[in-house]
């Protein structure tokens, strides 16, 4: 019990995963269930996350060409119809809008009223509608390339929701692409992935996986789906961003031709791309641990926070002096090209709620100033990529002089711990049952422990969607940096040409 | 007919300034109607505008203390029913969501099926969830204040749509805030009303009025509604921001109640500001004019465009590099914090389209570069403030040196010409035939030319929306910064201290 007692967070990872993960995000004041079905309410210190994940991929959209629009909310019906694969993706999980004002029922109370005379979906994501757009726009190849991003908000009626990871309505970027060739399309495909895998890498420290779909598991429409998988501290995979070809068929659904160089009509050739507030789940389940959220310092709402620690009034003026001229000029301190983030919290509570507070919603730096640290013109620093207890007493000069270095070294610590936990845990297996014995769990009371990612031969057929079903796994993806390998499915025994990624995942 | 072949659009503003602004739209390629009734799809160079008013208004909160998050899209029906004045506002022009998903029709279509045990309408405001959060959020004195503001899509179910001015779905900010005290809601309400002013003054060039509601021009279930009122280039008034004290009202229907410092209970106090894509409408209708859309260089999508110009294929190369070059340079230019935003258009097509395709998008500076630029290592410039024929060769390093003060000018200017403009058509009037001659068109072919702003004595009184409306007017505002003047109301005589605003309106 006196382990326990140390943790900030009750239940631990070990006790149990996925109650854990809740209680980082609640004790970290992130986010909350709203009233709405499985809708969320991001509140301002993961909305904060979010801001900074936003400003940094918006930077590489546009780095690579991208431009910014907004498509409409709705989508007619009569357009979720014109592509059989994808309307069938989606049909079962629609907010339909069949409404448009509300009436007095007579009895105090209200009923929707105006019917309309076709019913709108809110998009659950946008091709057909953004298609429609495009269909206009693409007359003549110099029309070609289209490249459009949208930041938006998407419903899809989950049944069973879970903050960050599925919720019904999230918020997300969606880029859509028009281009006159397949190399084209396909090349701006694998540019994307490669755009989210480096902002995974680079930004969330999350070490991820770049890899293509089975063809049970892509994109409703799409001809291919790539995907980023990373590793959570449960050892289960998240699918963190995807990437589509889409070869010809939402060109043909929604009539995306154009006139090419010798004046022949050509249908286009389209991609979308998407990543979501789910990312924050994977930033949460990469990096923290029992004491509650570590967030990566390249996307923390704050970068560090100032706690004045006094016990007698006469010391305050003192202390808040102090700790204000160094809010100041640690504020004015480059990081990546953005000026660090300080919070300095003078609220009158017990500095020791308020450290464990900071701890909890995982500030990279907690600077602490007393009456003593001035005396000797020094902070007293702790790092949320070290034990709590571990705090040391740190020159005033030589802490603003190293923490812009500090953060990077943090950051580095979060890809690196997070890249051992991937690496010791994924395996090649060539023996049925021994990959059997990987996805069972070793003890039955911690029934999300097990092994982890197992690169096998697999064959890509439907037969093997039941199969890993019933083991409880899932095929991740073909990962493309992988070697070709001749080899044999591990299920079937026909030939295969390169290991498949599966694992447990959310 | 000479004339009107000079300008790029048709019809002229004083041929037809309603369709005149559909047409700036069309040729600045803004936006466009979509297949969904009364919703728009913003483009690449409309969105650019939307995303430059975005980061400074969000800095100008940030400075002000305030912090994003993000609520639900959805609003169960219940809760919009708790405030009776509130939905009485908002219930005929509600988006409801009836059902969650498709089902087979049997004929090869889809119907909604699944429907909800309550309805959820789509957000129009979210005083109502964001007030349900709020009320779980605020225990205590210490809670206080909460300044949250939101980036998000509502929707309200318009029956006459204009694309910007009035949309369906349209992409806004709402500030939502909680105080201990009437006087700090107040101050709050006012604070914002303030920055909203700034940004237009200082970012849309755009001279605002800041003024008091009528009261039944005021927010559905607000106490005092403060609005920033702008005249367009038709003397009408557009309502381009506003900001409310909701006083108890949204408190007491959602139960937002803390214990103060003597652990009494009581009712918080809250208010709510937002400023939507609106604004954008608001920017074109102020500065552009028969050639096209006029960008203020502080919200420009681009700031400069370079445009190569060369009739032989062997000046290509040597113009494009020199083109690049000068790219690079003013790209790392400052303006105003910001690197300055340089397009270079090296499409194949005549110079003479290109210019004027650069005009109709409103670009603050143009810049041609041909062989003959070169040799004097000068480029050719134009402003959009000035006319098309003004254009003058400037020594390519004089004009480096002067770009940042140049779009200052141009920036100065543009408001100077709307301050005038607003000045020279704003008038007292203490005679009701005078006040209607001023309203009364005075041309019929012409029925949008009329007075401008009248400062009148008026009494707020349910009869006064009745006089206004026979006049085909509205009560702006009182505004806020105008002398205190006792007098009497023009149409009723009974006493008034202070003269209100009364305006054709959008």
């Amino acid at each position: 019990m006196a382990k326990k007692a140390a943790n900030a967070i009750t239940p631990t990872r070990n006790e149990d995963y996925p109650e854990w993960f809740q209680q980082v995000i609640k004790a970290a004041d992130l986010s909350e269930n709203s009233a709405v079905r499985g809708c969320m309410v991001i509140k301002p210190w993961g909305f904060g996350i979010w801001e900074n994940m936003q400003n940094n991929l918006d930077k590489m959209f546009k780095e690579t060409g991208h431009t910014n629009a907004y498509f409409p909310l709705f989508i007619p019906l009569s357009y979720l119809e014109k592509e059989a694969e994808h309307v069938d993706g989606f049909a079962k999980e629609c907010a339909v809008v069949t409404h448009h004002r509300l009436e007095d029922d007579g009895k105090g109370g209200l009923v929707p009223a105006g019917e309309l005379d076709e019913p709108l979906v809110v998009r659950p994501t946008s091709e057909m509608i953004i298609g429609a757009s495009y269909s206009k726009w693409v007359q003549s190849y110099r029309d070609l390339p289209i490249l459009i991003n949208q930041w938006a908000n998407v419903v899809r009626w989950e049944m069973r929701t879970r903050q960050f990871l599925r919720t019904t309505e999230f918020l997300w970027q969606e880029g859509h692409t028009v281009h006159a060739t397949s190399e084209e399309a396909v090349e701006e495909t694998l540019q994307m992935l490669n755009v989210y895998a480096d902002f995974a890498k680079n930004y969330m420290a999350m070490p991820v996986i770049k890899g293509e779909k089975a063809a049970h598991e892509r994109f409703p429409g799409a001809v291919n789906t790539y995907t980023i998988e990373a590793m959570m501290q449960d050892r289960k995979a998240l699918q963190a961003g995807t990437s589509h070809f889409l070869g010809q068929n939402f060109a043909k659904a929604m009539n995306i031709s154009f006139q090419d160089e010798n004046s022949e009509e050509k249908l286009a050739w389209t991609t979308s791309w998407g990543v979501s507030t789910r990312l924050i789940g994977g930033l949460i389940m990469t990096h923290s641990d029992d004491d509650g959220l570590i967030m990566p310092p390249r996307l923390a709402t704050q970068h560090i926070v100032i706690l004045p620690i006094y016990r007698k009034e006469e010391d305050k003026v003192k202390v808040l002096e102090y700790c204000h001229n160094l809010k100041k000029v640690l504020s004015e301190l480059q990081y990546h090209g953005e000026n660090v983030r300080v919070l300095l919290d003078d609220r009158d509570i017990r500095g020791g709620e308020k450290t464990w507070n900071y701890i909890k919603k995982g500030v990279p730096i907690r600077i602490e100033v007393g009456p003593r640290d001035i005396d000797s013109d020094s902070v007293f620093m702790g790092r949320r990529d070290q034990s709590p207890k571990e705090k040391s007493s740190v020159p005033r000069l030589e802490f603003i002089n190293s923490a812009a270095s500090i953060l990077d070294q943090i950051q580095k610590n979060l890809y690196d711990r997070a890249l051992k936990l991937q690496t010791e845990n994924t395996k090649e297996f060539d023996d049925l049952e021994e990959l059997k014995d990987y996805f069972t769990p070793q003890n039955k009371d911690k029934p999300e422990i097990h092994g982890g990612f197992a690169k096998v031969h697999c064959h890509d057929s439907p037969e093997l969607e039941d199969i890993l079903k019933s083991m409880k796994c899932t095929h991740r993806c073909i990962p493309l940096d992988g070697p070709e390998e001749a080899g044999t499915c591990i299920f079937t025994g026909k030939p295969s040409k390169k290991r498949a990624i599966i694992a447990k995942s959310y």
